[in-house]
Order: structure tokens, then sequence, then C-alpha cells
């Protein structure tokens, strides 16, 4: 087991976002500091930082000198450059490793991934050129949608195909960027694990929660999910066989289809996830400091929730609701501090305490 | 009513120890910047605040600075020095207001300020002079406690008094350091309410906790406290009044004793107070975010707990135990990112959550 990192250490993360704020806030509540890296100014984690470094990802002056200022490294979003882990991989440990990222960066290598651990996910295939596009469609048959490989996020790279002339359109968007074809999969709602695996091997799932999608962005998250209990212990071991296989160290979210044949993998994200901001004020410990756990070699909370709640995410306008919000018995604010309210844009969010 | 401070103000805290990390923190959640001022170097809440000025609370120039870089201004302690409060007053609003500060930062103000409302205190005299000692304690016997006036916190700055040679002891001791004589008593127990103020007049308190201290340092609250109907409503009433005769706009600190005879009150405290932690894990709007919605000019949470907590403070070497306290379930931790743990100092605290 790796050594404990004590409290006065400092914790590096990759991106100053609202993840990389909740991180920062949970990380000085275990008496950690922390020190954001991100090309952009005055990112919202900045606020809530002990220091902060404004610089490119390729910038490699910058990352060692970050390195070197920070005793274990993690990100808040997936698609860090290669190029950035390769200057940082000697000086500090980077946490979740490199193999995680390397899965999921990639749409096409984690659907094999999780193919090979014997999950199921949506048929899909490569798609390298238009006669692979074709000849997929005719065994995957339609709707389906085609995806950028890489670099996708809150829908964007997605294009939904109802027929040959679609899919030809569709893929001369895509302008030569790889991309996969997924099947559509018959599924009655979607729920997502926040599973966290520590130094030492040992794996806490938070409770499933059940997700609603509007625009292709997470619009509420409720917990308790709608699973019997056959399906919550498939979705915790789905999300621990995952977690295993990677050697994973921190938290991951695990989105997965509920079927009338089981549980489909939708997609993994190596990091804490939207839908688990829930856990701020339903656990003890949320997944924001059980990532931090995780990292600094902690013992996991055991992702116990006390109470139930309903997330709803604040999405550009959504925040003009905010006065109106406060005055609700119950409702936990959870605002990231973003100047601008642009239209698709997550502004906060409210977590209602249902007890 | 005060206009509503909106998300991306600044809100300026005097002092910048653990109660001024834990505002810094729940501003942020708000979407508020905050802005520490505290004479030491690195103050506990600079790790979480957007900005962050070192300088003695006598120096003019740093005060103004400090007061137009912010729009409201609060503190974590009561004995702020009025040169400080004459220096930012005319610059930005400070909330709670300065009847507040003056009411609370003399003992013997405050308890004729509570006897004023009605409100029963210990019986209690001024002590200008050993003479005036001596006379006191013949009409409030002993034992007694012999109490600066001022600066006392923690159990600081008292004496407890047995007999007339103690009395004549113990106030050669304060050095003519103005002090009061306070009598006994005899209490089952004590509780504290932590009461809220808005702008617009309206209160809300959180549920009574029952403290317990050890060498005059709280060492755990417990909620709910023992308290029956009567004196549960007795003790919000008693807040209520209080803050409503001080047109306070923030968080307050009651603490009352509970006797055979009704609710005596103890002291107040014109802050966010350490009996008020377990509000973090036990409420959706915690005593930090109520303060700054009150301050803020925002509607107030209503107070109720969605879960018991039992809060035990980590003083000195009882960080060792983090460790260990890190994997009990149901135990969120707090720490307040202190290098160095003495004798007597607040190193962080756990609450924990007894669904």
């Amino acid at each position: 087991m790796t050594e404990r990192l004590q409290p006065g250490a400092t914790i590096g993360i990759l991106g100053g976002g609202q993840l990389g704020r909740m991180l920062a806030v949970a990380a000085a509540r275990l008496g950690f500091k922390t020190h954001i890296f991100d090309p952009s100014p005055l990112p919202p984690a900045g606020d809530v930082a002990h220091a902060v470094t404004t610089a490119a990802y390729e910038d490699t002056d910058a990352l060692h000198a970050f390195a070197g200022a920070v005793d274990v490294i993690t990100y808040e979003f997936e698609n860090i450059p290669t190029l950035t882990l390769d200057a940082l991989e000697h000086l500090a440990p980077i946490r979740p490793g490199r193999e995680a990222l390397r899965v999921s960066q990639d749409r096409l290598v984690e659907k094999e991934f999780l193919r090979g651990l014997g999950l199921t996910t949506a048929p899909f295939a490569d798609t390298p050129d238009m006669p692979a596009l074709a000849k997929a469609l005719s065994t995957i048959g339609t709707p389906a949608i085609l995806k950028t490989r890489r670099f996708g996020y809150d829908g964007k790279g997605q294009a939904r195909i109802h027929d040959a002339t679609g899919a030809a359109t569709a893929f001369s968007e895509m302008k030569d960027v790889p991309a996969i074809i997924e099947g559509f999969v018959a599924f009655s709602h979607e729920v997502s694990v926040i599973a966290a695996r520590g130094t030492d091997g040992s794996v806490a799932c938070f409770d499933p929660g059940e997700n609603v999608h509007r625009d292709g962005i997470l619009h509420s998250t409720t917990i308790p999910a709608r699973l019997n209990a056959s399906q919550r212990t498939d979705a915790i071991l789905i999300a621990a066989n995952i977690l295993n296989a990677l050697d994973y160290v921190g938290v991951m979210g695990v989105e997965l289809f509920v079927t009338t044949n089981g549980l489909v993998v939708n997609e993994i994200a190596p990091r804490v996830h939207n839908s688990g901001h829930w856990t701020q004020n339903g656990c003890a410990v949320d997944q924001f400091e059980q990532h931090i756990r995780a990292i600094a070699g902690w013992p996991l909370g055991d992702g116990k929730r006390h109470s139930d709640v309903v997330m709803e995410n604040l999405i550009g306008d959504d925040v003009d609701r905010v006065p109106e919000i406060a005055t609700e018995p119950n409702a936990a604010l959870h605002l990231y501090g973003k100047a601008e309210a642009r239209a698709g844009r997550k502004m906060g969010h409210v977590n209602r305490v249902q007890k």
C-alpha cells in the first residue's frame, strides 16, 4: 500500500472548472492544500485553491514546476494530452493512472475494454471510412449514433443516424475525425454508479442514482434509482469489475442503461462525475472527498447515504432561478462562480434533500 | 431591505482562522469570492480564499484598500479593535453591525444588555477594585468566577474563586484588567442556539445543541439537545429576542444554561460558533452559509435538520486520531489546515451523523 499523504501536503489538480473547484474544497476539508493547473485565467477552482498555475497543457516548464510543487497529481477531465502526462509522470504520482486515461479517452478502446471484461455495451463498430460505416449500419441497424472516438462530452461530437443518406451526411460532417457507430439500446432509464478504489485495492460505491438528460446534458439525478435488488447488486459488481481491471485509484463514474435484458454499460469517466454531486448532501463523505481520500492513500468512506436527494443541474439561464431556489426549504445550492451564463454552460446545481 | 449581493461579489472577512475558512468555503458555494484580512501570514482561511491581505488591524492603509476591494465586511471573532472598525465603517457595510460588537466585547455591558431584555443571567457584579469584589462576593457567594471584561475565550481570562483569600489572589493576578464577578449557576447542562437574522428582519434558528466542555474548551455538541418542548421554545424565543434587540444581521451563537428555574443566558457570540459546526452535516444550509446568506441580503435557510449529529472537536493531539476516525462509517472530518498541533489548539472537528 502506498504511503498515506499527511494533512499539509499539496494536491495538484489538472483543470480548474467546477469539478476541480469541488475537489479543492474537499481537499481543504481534510487539511490538504491544492494547486490548480489550468490554461484559462481565473478558473473557478482558483477561488478556493492555495495556488494556481495559468499555463498551456503543452508548457513543459510550467508542468515541471507544477509537478515539483505538489505531492500527487489528479485531474478533473479525461482529455488530458499525452504530452502533458509524459511531462509529469516521473515527477509525481498521477492518480488515476494512465491506463484509465488511455481507455476512456477513446470510445473504441473503451468499448473493446468493457467487452473484454464480459460486460454488455451497445452494439458498436469502428468506422474508419464510409464503406465501413455502411457495412456496420447493415448489422447494427438504425437509429444509430455516430460518435467521435475522442473529445466528446455533454452530447458534443455526436450525430444521430436514421438512414443511409443521414449516415453519409453525418460522416462527411465529422471531417475525417475518427469515429465509431453505436447501435440503439432500448433502455427504460439510465443510472450511474459513482465508484471509488483506494491504493490498497478496496472498493466502495455510492448508491446508484437515476439520471435524466436534456439536450444531451445531465439534467437531474435522483437517489435512490429505480432498481430491483439484483440490478442494484449487478451495478455495483460491474463498477468494481472495471475499477479492479484498471488497477484504478480514485473515483469513477460508470453510466449504465437499464434494460429488460440486464444492465448495459454506456460509458465510464475516470473522475468525479456530475451524477455524483448529490453525495455532497446525502453522505458523510461525498464523491469529492472520496476521490481525495483515494489518491491520498486514505481509507475510503463507505458510501452509505444518510438522506435521499434529487440533484438538479443549473445550466445557462437556470441560474436566474437561484433567488427562488434559495427560498426553498432543504435545497442546498452549489454555484460555480462562473461570471457568464452561456447556453449549455453548467453554472451550478441544487441538491434537494428529500428526507 | 438591503440590496441582495449577486454571485461574483466579494465578501471581506476579518480573521482567517477556521471560522473564516469555513465561511470562505460557504461563500464560494454561493458563487461569492472572499478576501481574508489577517495579521498572521498563511492563515488557514487563505487556502480557500480568492485573496488575502496580511496586515495589522491597525494598518489603516491596508484596511482602506481591503474595504475598497470588497462588497461587504464580516468577521470571525468579536474582539476587533475599535480603530479597525473606525477605518472600515464608511467604506463598506460591516455585518453584524457595531452595536453587536460593542455589547459582546465587554462582559459587563453584555450582561446588563441581557438583563435589560428581561432575560436571566448568572448573578454578576462589576469589580473595579478589591472592596467592590469583596462586597459582591458577600451577596453572590462562592464558588464564583472572576472574569476579565474583555478578550476572554475558551476559558482564558477566568479564575474560580472559593473564598476571600482566593478572591484577593485572583484579583491581584488580573493586574488591574477590568473584570466582573459571576455567581455560580446550578445547571444540569448547557445548550446553545445558533440563530440568524436577515437584512429583512427575518429570524431562523437551528435546533439547539447540547454542549460538553473540557478544560474550558468545547468538547462536543449533540443534536438534539435534552430539552422539553417548552424549553425548546424558550431557547428560540430568547435568541430571537436578542437578535431583534440588536437589529442584528448574521449568525449568532447563544449559550444557555438549563436549570430547574428555566434557561439562563451564559453568553452570546456575534459570529458563527463552534457549537454550530454540526450543521455542516445535519442541514441543507449550514451555519456558515446561513451567515453568508444573511450578510449578503439573501433569504435565510429554515434551519431544519435532516440528520442527528454529534460534533466532537479535535484539539491538540486529538488530530493523531484522524487515521482512525477516517475509517469510521458516517464520520465527516473537517480539518483546519493548521501545521502545528499545540495543546488546546483547535485543529479540526468530526461530525458523526447519527441516522
